[in-house]
């Protein structure tokens, strides 16, 4: 699925946050009315009949179109954050980047054997992150686990979503 | 307004993030499918007269509810964030915190001077940081600013509401 609209409101800003990076800036998408609806409506189509029970969103962007589609898909909305924020009990997942190990973590109680889950994130580059919430989303048994970006970037050698096993679930809204 | 289906699915986490604070945890709200549609209801039928033409979300708990009312409110959405996290030109502005001083950002071209704009987080404890936000948001001139948090709170000699001006128009979902 491609869209013009969204394509053609998207920032790209160069060398940011390291020369030679072309930054792909979801925030002309979110502060645009017709853009946050047309994303919220994508996102509900694809999923509107998979009995998703729970939105995952991925610190921080992820939380934007993450919360307002999980309420479009009258789903809860549950955080992935980087370690120490979230102050209850918490499972968490580490993974290697480029310069060093991240760590992600999410509520114990906030996923069950009895939930749908998708997770939501702005861009899948890499995928490592993607990859390390979606392991960590494993560990609560859910029935089923669905994965969604709005921007997949296919240029320069990249291809996130080998990250993931082939049978792996992923939909993105705009490819570039 | 007061809400006992809020109140009751809200996680109180004593003792963080340090010994002495009792921790007000939304999480349990954003998780809970009813509490979300409650929480962008009210917010909806609050602001649903004001010509509301942007959510601001301040990083990153606010995110959540801002970016789900935005979409049912038909606004755009626009992220105040920690420093050097926008990719963009930004305006900030600076607020002493109790050990030292931090800063908020903006996108320059986020906000213009034909919005009406809704500052929402989730949180009204001192109004520090939201004071700092309100204060980001004149300074694109904007026709009006309102204020909406989930939880005020009012006990423990807390009196957030007094840091604005008495004419600052500020609501809550909540109060304890």
């Amino acid at each position: 699925m491609n869209n013009e609209t969204l394509i053609k409101n998207l920032r790209n800003i160069p060398d940011f946050p390291i020369p030679g990076i072309q930054f792909k800036d979801v925030s002309t998408l979110f502060k645009n009315p017709k853009c946050m609806k047309i994303m919220v409506n994508e996102v509900y189509d694809l999923y509107k009949d998979k009995g998703i029970t729970k939105v995952v969103g991925i610190e921080s962007r992820g939380f934007i179109l993450g919360a307002a589609a999980a309420v479009k898909l009258n789903a809860g909305f549950v955080l992935a954050r980087k370690p120490g924020k979230l102050p209850a009990e918490t499972i968490s997942e580490s993974y290697m980047k480029e310069y060093g190990k991240d760590t992600i973590e999410i509520h114990k109680d906030a996923i069950d054997e009895n939930d749908v889950v998708l997770i939501h994130d702005d861009l899948l580059a890499t995928g490592g992150s993607m990859k390390a919430v979606y392991n960590l989303v494993q560990k609560f048994h859910p029935k089923k686990v669905y994965i969604n970006f709005i921007i997949e970037l296919t240029g320069e050698g990249l291809n996130g979503r080998e990250t993931f096993d082939p049978e792996t679930e992923i939909t993105t809204l705009i490819k570039i």
